[in-house]
Formats: C-alpha cells, sequence, structure tokens
C-alpha cells in the first residue's frame, strides 16, 4: 500500500522505532546502503528554494544508489500558468519512484500528496511540518543516549511560533518519561494547550528564565533561530533574538553528558566559540538528517519492509494538527527505549466525527486552499472544535 | 552519421513509425531499457524555465541508465557575457553525448544544432517546434487504437496560434485516412493555408461549431489551452479561455472508445471532473512524454539502429516550415498503420532552389536572429516564397 | 591527508606535472575512467551562477562515474538567513565527498575549505583564483607541444584585471625557458610588479604593440575577453575591446604550429571566421577543463595517490598572493617539462613571520571579510608589505 509521509505523525511508534534503528544502522555503515534505490528516481520538487533540505535529500537518494531529479525553485513552474497542484503533482509523480517536496504554502504537502501517484514525502509545507528535521533530531538524540526516552530536554529561543520544536515536542510525548524545560522570552512562550497536551500526554514541562539554569540540568540543550520574518518591528527581533545565547561561559555549567543541538542554520544564538567544545551536536545531527532521510526513502521504496499500521493518506490526515501522546496504538519500541504511557502513540486532537469536505474558508492567510484553486476545502472536528483539513488551523 | 531533431518532420515516415513501436515496448516494459544510456551524458539546456519538460526528458535519460547535467535557467548564462548561442553549444556540447535545448526564441534550436558536436534535441524553440511533444501524442493515440491513421480527431481551443496543435495535424497528415474536426472561436480558427495543406495532404477538415457534436463523432478529443498571454485585452482572453469547457455533461456525448487528451497544462478548459471518466488520457499522454523522450534519446544515441533516410540538419531544415504530406518518401509503417496517399512524407513547402544565405532582416520579432548574432540570416524559397531559414517564417 | 586546491600554487611541481601527464591520459581514453569515482559524491555549490564552468565540473564527476548534487545559484541559499559561509561549508561537505564551489566574494574559497570536512575545489572566487582554467591552458598547451617550458606565448587583450592571464602566467613561470609577449592597450598594461616577478622567475617579458608581429613570433595567442563591467564608461569599453581583434588576415602571419587559445566566452575579440582555422584550440581547450577537472577531483580524493608536499590549507594559503617562479621546491617534471631555475616551485610573496588574526579591516571592498561576518581577518607578511590572509589584497 503507498504511503506519504507529512508529518511524523503519519508513522506509528513501531515505524518511528524501525527507522530510527535503520538510522543507526545507516550511520554506522553507510556504504551498506549503495545499492538500495537503485534504477530508482526521486523527484525532488522545491516550490521555495531550501538549498540544505533539498541537497540532504538528493544526497541521500544518491547515497542509495538511486538516481535524482530535481526542481530547485518552482516560482518558474507551472503555477505561473494557472496550474493546480494537483495537476503538477500528478503529472510529475508519473515520471518518478518518490518525491520529496518543499512548497510555501501550509497542508500543500496533502495537497500533492492526494494526487500523487508515487510516495510523498513533505520536506516542508510552510510552517506547518517538516518531519524529516524531526527525524534527524530523534537520532541525534538516540545516538547519543541510546534511547529517546527518559530525558530531560531543554529547548531554548522561540517557543510560540518555532515550528521544530512543536514537531520535536510531539515526537518526545511519545516516549516514556520525559521532561521539557521552556526557555524563552516571555513573547515567545510555549501557548497553553502545548503544555497542557503534553502534560496529557505524561511529560512534564517546567519553564525556566535562566539559560544557565536549564543548561545545568538538562540531557539536551535544544537551541532555536528566532526568525526575522516573525518581526514587523526590527527593535523587538535585535532584543529577542539576543535574549538567549549560549556561549563558553554557559556551556561551564553543562555536565559532561549533555549534549547541544541546533536545526540550522543559526545566526547568534549559539557562540563560534561552542564549535569545537566536545557536546556540540548540530553539525552531526545535519548529517544525521541524511541518514533519517536514507531510511525513510528507503522504507517508502519497499512495499512490506515495515509493518503498515496505517491508512491512507486523507484518513490519517484527517485527525488533526500537531498531535501529542495519548492515544492506545501499541508498536515494538527501539531498542533501549519504551513508549509513552499511551504506548507511544501519535495523538493527534481526535476526530469526533468524519471529515466532511465543506465550503468553509480557511482564515489562515498562509493556508494552501487560499492560494490554489484545486485544493477544495474540508473540515474536521478536533477536541477543540472544526479545523481545517489541510493545514490543521481552527475555523 | 550524426543527426539532429528539431521538428518531428526532422524523421522519415519509417522512422517516425519506428519510434511509435519503441514507446510501446518501452511502456510496456520500461526496466528493459534500464541499461540503453549507460555511461552516456545528457546536458540538458533551458534558456527559459519549463519545469515538467525540462524533467520529462531528465528522468528519460535517467530511465535509460545516462546521467544529466542541468541547466535549469539559461538566463543566467554566458549569453549575458555577449557569447553567441553557436559558442555556447559548441563547447557545451563538447562535454556531452547528447543535448536537449529549450529557448525562448524562435528557431534557436536549428542555430545550436549546427554548431553541436553530438546530436540535439529541440525541446522547444519558442513558438516555433516542440517535436517531444508530438511524439508523446502520437504514442497516446496508438496506444489507445492500435494506429495512427484511419481516425476522427477533435482538436479544440486556440487553433490560431496553438503550436501543438499545428505540429499535431502534420504528424496526422503523414498517416492515411485521418479527419480532423475543428473547433475554435472565430478568432481562433485554423489558418486557411494550414486548411488548405491539409486537405491536399488527403485529410479531411470539419469546422463544427458545438463542443458536443464534436465530441459525439470524435475518436480522439485533443483539448488546447487558450493562452493569456496572445491576447492584450483581458476581457477577450476571458471570453475566449471559456468557450469551450469539457465537463462531465459534454463528456456525456462521447462514445465509450472516445479518448480525451491534452497537452497541459490546463487551466479550466477541462473541468475536474473528467479527471475520474475512464476515457481521460491526458496524465497518460504526459508519461507517454517520457516514453518517447527514451525512445529518441536511445535512437540519436545510437547510430544505425535505424535507417538514416535525411541528411545534415542544414540540408532538411532549409527544405521548410510547418509540414504537411504530399512528398513522395517511402517508409516501413508500423503495425497497423498505413502512411498517407503521398507514403507518409514529411512534406514542408517546397525548396524551389538551393538555400541561399542573404542578408534579410527576419520580420518575426521572435525570431533568433533578431537576438543572437552569431545566427547569420539566410532565406530558402517555399511554394509561397522566401522564407527565413531559421523560423520559416514569410518574408 | 585531506587537501584543498584554492590555487594552482597549492600543487607541488610535481602534482602539477602529474596533473597534466593524468590529462593526458584521460583526453587519450576517456572511457578508462568511467569507474574511478564511482560511489562517490561532488557538492557542486555555485553562489553565483557560471553555467559553464559548473556543468564542466559535474560532467567530469559525471564521467568518473560519481553523482553531483548541484546548487546551482546560492543566492537563494542560507545566507539569506545570517548563516556564515563556514557553517554551510560545514554541513553541506558534511554530505559529499569533494566540494567544487564559486562564489563572489574574493577569498571565499579559503573560508569555506577551513570549515569544510572534505577536499574542497575553488571554481573561482571573485577576482582572485579560478585554477582549473588554468589547468586547462597548460592542458591545452601540453597536448599540443609535448611540454610547458620553452615556449613564446602572446598574451591578449586585458593584462591589468585578467584574472585568467595572472594565473597563467603564474604558472608558467614554474616551467623554464618561457618568453611572454605582452599586447595589450596601455590602460591595460601588465602590472609593473607582475613583470618583474616575472623577470625574477626567469621569464623573459616583452611589450608588442602589434597583434601581427606578436603572432608572427609566438608559439601560443593567448586572447582575452576586456570586460565590460570593469569600465564605467561605455565609449572607453567600446575602445578598448575593439582594440586587438583576431581575424583570419591577423592570422595570415602566424607560423603552421602556432595555436590560438581563449578561456571563453569571447565577444568579438576572436572573428568566427578563425573558427575554421586549424589552429584554433580554444573549444578543445573548454573540453581540455573538463578533463583537467577530472584529473582534478580523481586525485583528490585519492589519498596518497599522489606524493602530498604541501600541508594544511591555513599555512599554504597563509603564504600568499599570486605566485611566481622563485622558490626552491623540487619535483618530478612531467615527460618533456623542465622546472623553472628554482625547480618549478611556486613562488609566492615570502611570508617573512607566520600569519596573524589581526582585527585589520581589508581595504578590498570585495573581499569575503567585508561581507561575511564569520571570516575573522588576518594578515600576513608579505615582501611588499602585509597582506589579507583572505583575497591577498595588500594592506
Amino acid at each position: 500500500m503507498m504511503r506519504h509521509v507529512i508529518d511524523v505523525a503519519d508513522l506509528t511508534f513501531a515505524e518511528l522505532s524501525a527507522l530510527i534503528a535503520a538510522g543507526e544502522r545507516i550511520a554506522a555503515e553507510p556504504g551498506a546502503w549503495a545499492d538500495r534505490a537503485r534504477g530508482k528516481v526521486l523527484a525532488s520538487l522545491f516550490f521555495e528554494p531550501s538549498t540544505r533540505t533539498r541537497l540532504s535529500f538528493e544526497i541521500a537518494m544518491a547515497r542509495l544508489g538511486g538516481t535524482v531529479i530535481s526542481m530547485a525553485d518552482g516560482a518558474a513552474s507551472s503555477a505561473s500558468k494557472g496550474e493546480t497542484l494537483a495537476d503538477t503533482a500528478r503529472v510529475i509523480s508519473g515520471y518518478a519512484d518518490i518525491v520529496a517536496m518543499r512548497h510555501p504554502k501550509d497542508g500543500a504537502a496533502l495537497v500533492a500528496a492526494e494526487a500523487s501517484r508515487v510516495p510523498l514525502v513533505n520536506a516542508g509545507d510552510g510552517g506547518h511540518f517538516h518531519p524529516t528535521q524531526t527525524l534527524a533530531d530523534l537520532l541525534t538524540i538516540h545516538r547519543e543516549f541510546g534511547r529517546c526516552s527518559g530525558l530531560t530536554v531543554a529547548v531554548v529561543g522561540d517557543l510560540l511560533y518555532g515550528r521544530t520544536v512543536h514537531s520535536l515536542l510531539a515526537a518526545l510525548s511519545r516516549f516514556s518519561g520525559n521532561e521539557i524545560l521552556a526557555v524563552s522570552p516571555a513573547e515567545l512562550r510555549l501557548p497553553e494547550q502545548t503544555v497542557a497536551a503534553l502534560s496529557q500526554a505524561g511529560v512534564r514541562v517546567r519553564e525556566v528564565k535562566s539559560l544557565e539554569e536549564a543548561v545545568a540540568s538538562a540531557d539536551v540543550v535544544y537551541m532555536t533561530r528566532v526568525q526575522r520574518e516573525r518581526f514587523g518591528d526590527p527593535v523587538q527581533y535585535e532584543r529577542l533574538r539576543d535574549a538567549y545565547v549560549l556561549d563558553a561561559s554557559v556551556m561551564a555549567h553543562a555536565r559532561e553528558h549533555t549534549i547541544v543541538m541546533h536545526p540550522l542554520p543559526r545566526v547568534n544564538e549559539i557562540a563560534v566559540d561552542v564549535d569545537s567544545d566536545p557536546r556540540a551536536r548540530y553539525f552531526e545531527q545535519a548529517e544525521n538528517g541524511m541518514f533519517m532521510r536514507m531510511a525513510l526513502i528507503d522504507f517508502l521504496l519497499r512495499e512490506g519492509g515495515l509493518r503498515l499500521a496505517l491508512h491512507g493518506p486523507r484518513r490519517k490526515r484527517a485527525e488533526g494538527g500537531t498531535s501529542f501522546a495519548v492515544g492506545t496504538e501499541s508498536g515494538t519500541p527501539a531498542s533501549g527505549d519504551t513508549g509513552a504511557p499511551a504506548s507511544g502513540a501519535s495523538v493527534r486532537p481526535e476526530r469526533l466525527r468524519p471529515p466532511a469536505r465543506v465550503n468553509h474558508e480557511c482564515p489562515n492567510p498562509r493556508c494552501v486552499t487560499r492560494w490554489d484553486r484545486g485544493a477544495v476545502a474540508f473540515a474536521y472536528e478536533s477536541a477543540e472544535g472544526p479545523r481545517c483539513g489541510f493545514c490543521d488551523t481552527r475555523l
């Protein structure tokens, strides 16, 4: 059965664990995978430029022995001639064996996946999902500690808008016994409903004002960039950007086993003097992204390579937005890991009734439905009320 | 002997038939061709973006086991430093085994082919030729009916400017017994000389005002997009664009064996509700384009793989513009097909005297000779008088 | 030990000779190298477009059996998010086995090389260095004469700004017995210190006003383009551009064995009627560039494939700017060649004291240190005083 990966939540806990285990094997012996995708073609479709992510996907395919065809900047594509995203996806998926797609609009990956004739991996759809970044993060943690559970993780920076952090927290909530230390300026705090969902999933969240204090007790310090484009006022941006800077003096508070992560690119939230610290892992983290993309491509190209617990994309995606562990799913944990109390389930807001295609107008100005006339809006019911079926925004 | 394909007319009827037969075999068993171009390199040179066509060529090469190097947007190329297209073609053809080239100027493919040291395929030169689109169309028809002759084909939309339609009609005129139903707004009718040339080639052309009527009696319904860039007046564009829309209600008039084609991208001339109609073939048509590009690349890389009836590019191209069957060429038809009365000949306007390099100024503002100082204009005599040797415009 | 090639001077005379010999073998039998880089990946990072150079590198890798991932226009990269070049280089070098990098800023290649985890080849850093062009030039000469020594080479055009000419002259100064004929408008004469350095290296330089005279006595006529972007005044540009034009009438003065070279693209400094002259070598020269890039990639991917006489990039690059032969290095000459009196040494301005990282501001407005906050300026002492450690400009 054909699978797409729009979000980490599209993977069962067993699949997620198996992917991490595969990532470990690939990292240990990359050459052993050199022929896994021989004769297969990846279409790398980037409707907005993201060089780093694109190269990582393309080289992942190359290291599996496959071939890549690449669209580095889709602004130049048929979209300018009035073609729908579904038509584009349908045609190009007719040429390739697997598609990696990046798009500036929230929900675009699902629109394309529904039309695609081959597996599609979301390489980032607006500010919505970017699952392979989270897979890179999980492998980095797992390579260090042999597990993704029972850890204290400090997340630092923009906890309000940061897609990367939200996705990582959702993933960590599927593993048991993790504790989160939230370090951010007041304006960029973790949303209350996220804290609530994490708590419900058994993850303790503590707000910590001092970076030194967080660093002193964390196993993982996860730094993030404050994005300029979030702020109208450049003065406010400058102030918030420099609120928390990790440098050698702060690292003096960290324990020996603590690691520093960052999804990159960084601006100045990690000083260059930390680069030579043996606890820095952010460059390895980027390399781990390549290994996990190899694992994911390999998984999607092989039907039956892993137990397929979920069903088509429409069904799954209709389950909701960012998801925290409260479900009842079961799975085989990776070595050393234990699932959350709810067995490592992906927990999107519950679907209270079947999705209905309704003629709603999505209030999210960056939603794909407001940009692509082929994306027929639909809504679904979550615990917090109806949401857009593509971008998961509350209606 | 080295060959280039600037237009479908550069292929003899025997070659065209053999390519279609090869396309059928590739479509049936693509994996069997996975090593045909091993060790060969395609230079994919796009002087204007055309993602779909580019990816189709590149993946065609990949599926033959060859390698691709790609220039996705040649606006950034040496042309900006004042280099002639001939110099660019000569250098890059020194790196590659075969070249696919797209260029915004009419006649540019011939300029490059004359300088190229390896076979060159025209992937579209302005509004002039785009032969692989027509090859895709022919394979789609042949896969459906087992032949490209004895069919009733309705062409709908912009029959005045539409390069795709003109090229398809010229190709169909080389097969016997085809009838054309022309459906268009009055402003976008098939040019009279085209109708005359088709008639002379034994193809009956009937103008039909009602789309329903055309659909009811056609074997093939070939829809086309009305291009916004043809019209200064947006109101006129909107009106003409919506003149003929194929939807489920129109399809109710079609017979069971009738197929719907479209070169894509579409805007709204085919409603989305036709996509699920079992008679829709436009997405398969795109895939067939990949198969025919595989067949063509394979043909050009193998000297002697097919009988080479024609001689150098200059000689052939000097024969003229869009060509309709009236010649005397002979060939081996593909199974099920019969050539036109004139034996499936390519019939460009007759060359009354040898081409002469004269210092004419081509009246076509999009002619390559008005843009590239290295393209020395020449003229040739056709039945309708002298024409530009590059863009075939009447002088 | 990992090596980078920022400049030809980074290669010992023995290595340079061995690379030329490898280029000869590749040119003779390219197919024999089809598996040398199997399983390896080249990251082709172009922070400014240069289609010709990029395609040449990429196809060189393809012809060695390797895979390429490509960034055709880095303007779209993470740099726009405030990332330093060092971070970008570090991440992407974590994906690839070798990097080819083009960048608009002087000294950018060294910044990236210092951070790179794999060998890096400079594919042009601003107006600074472009070593593979010079390697192409040397192979072209060597294929013709069986040596790069004992030749009379006329260099024509912009001898003041022309990076290509300066790099070629520096390389020729490492071979014995060469004589240079300098042909240029007064405004674009070879700088005096270059003439002095060449003389000191045993290379005789003669200024010749008449192109005919130079052509009559040269073994190699090396034409260059006068670049429009060097001149504020278009009238001056037009005049200087047309000061020396090589056409068939000038070629009538040349001897039979004389060859014509040009780094391309040309504008009109070589008339098209020279293209068919059997002494024209500029298109072969471009092809030789591909062969030398193959040789260089192969060399860098194979540790110990050649004797590694030099040490880390920092050490070497700190030695200085454009270099002329006066050193004491020894090496095994390629067949037919003899090193300069000083044994073919690379002679950058001597380093009088160890490089010091000082907080200087480089006066060169195109220096990478003025653009990238991660490039910490450092200076070194040359015979002419302190220079910028990245762009070699005198402070």
